[in-house]
């Protein structure tokens, strides 16, 4: 049976601020809980409406009802687990190999897209100006699918750092260099803009390298790729030579 | 002022029955409603808060309260404008060049996304399961950002469809040909499957090609690709090529 105060502190974990000031964070759904038990993320506690995992202290675990379920759930349609864990400090950036930069990514959906991406492309680093939205973020959390657990995610002044930076920093423009007729380097900063507006004008000039996604068909049209299918095509197409090794 | 007949059949229209029945879909913002406007589809009405569109007949605007847009929207923050256009007859699908097939994809930004997509790449077909989520419906229209006026989409029997082609048919499986070692031609279909499941077992069958997106890092993780990012991949990876050309 949940208190009154629980719920309240569940609930309030929807918002940055009493992230911080608990230093936990939301967790729901069987996959997600599980690969963040499965990694080096410590279980604060586990509620769940019937047995669902193994190897939890069951100091760990309240079974609760659906309807309590819903009272503390940050989903439209809740699951049949939700977990809180602990927030960890963050870890320090390691600069070897390639990095993804977001410049102001501001969609949950984007950034836990963006975060599966790295996880499946071998990126071990996202770092995020202070404005992207929170990895945090109970949508975040649920759309890494996991991801969160094995992708390092830091958020720092994006100009200071890609300013202080010794790797080539790739942008994406309209005015780039075509993609796939450029050389691609195993080590590198590769920045992502923000959904409407793109890449700040004060983060540009700090892009060393200008390259573009080649557009077909009719170029009087407008359109523009959504910044998680960019930055699908882009670490695709960094990573293509070392992937034709793979089986 | 709207009528409570008018608030009942819009409102109505974010069911596909209704849809069917009116022969209309509704368009919301105005990047996505001017592209409409811009194409062949025909406008059957607009409501919007201000004056927004030039060169549409006097007939068809009405001005309504942003209380009364509330009434109508599909979206949780509406726009300042919302759209009736006239659902076309389906055209017949042009089987020459690279189409993509869809297998049960049920979520409206998936879908959305890859129409996107396909505009971007220069793909005309989009050919889908008629358990794909309906092209009118309101999310998807949203998400496709105008896309929707410049890429044919045929609902059809797609077991029956992928049987009789005769241009290859490549499906995305584990144990696929790495995709980066694979001659991709600038002619067939290419079957993207259901977010949970994957392609399904017939449509498996009727794979004339098994490719793969090699996986960086752990194999020994269970992560995937989102449906809409690996569709983004593989169409750039098929594209790639001919990009190379572009400018």
């Amino acid at each position: 049976m949940l208190s009154k105060n629980q719920i309240k502190v569940i609930t309030s974990l929807q918002q940055k601020k009493y992230r911080k000031q608990h230093g936990l964070f939301l967790a729901e759904g069987i996959k997600v809980i599980q690969e963040l038990l499965n990694s080096n993320f410590e279980l604060h506690h586990l509620y769940v409406t019937e047995a669902l995992f193994k190897n939890v202290a069951k100091d760990k675990i309240d079974y609760i009802t659906e309807q309590e379920l819903k009272k503390i759930t940050a989903l439209n349609t809740p699951n049949n687990c939700l977990a809180l864990f602990k927030i960890p400090q963050e870890r320090e950036i390691t600069t070897d190999g390639l990095m993804i930069a977001l410049d102001d990514v501001r969609d949950p959906g984007n950034l836990g897209t963006i975060l599966r991406l790295c996880d499946w492309f071998g990126i071990k680093e996202v770092v995020c100006s202070n404005e992207t939205v929170d990895i945090f973020n109970p949508k975040v959390v649920q759309a890494t699918m996991g991801s969160i657990s094995r992708v390092n995610v830091v958020y720092t002044d994006l100009r200071d750092f890609l300013g202080k930076a010794i790797q080539p920093v790739y942008g994406t423009f309209m005015d780039g260099k075509n993609l796939y007729r450029s050389d691609l380097p195993a080590q590198g900063i590769i920045v992502m803009g923000n959904e409407a507006n793109g890449i700040s004008p004060a983060i540009e000039k700090l892009c060393t390298q200008r390259i573009a996604i080649p557009r077909f068909g009719d170029l009087q049209q407008t359109e523009s790729l959504n910044v998680a299918t960019a930055t699908a095509i882009i670490l695709s197409e960094f990573r293509r030579e070392e992937g034709k090794a793979l089986s």
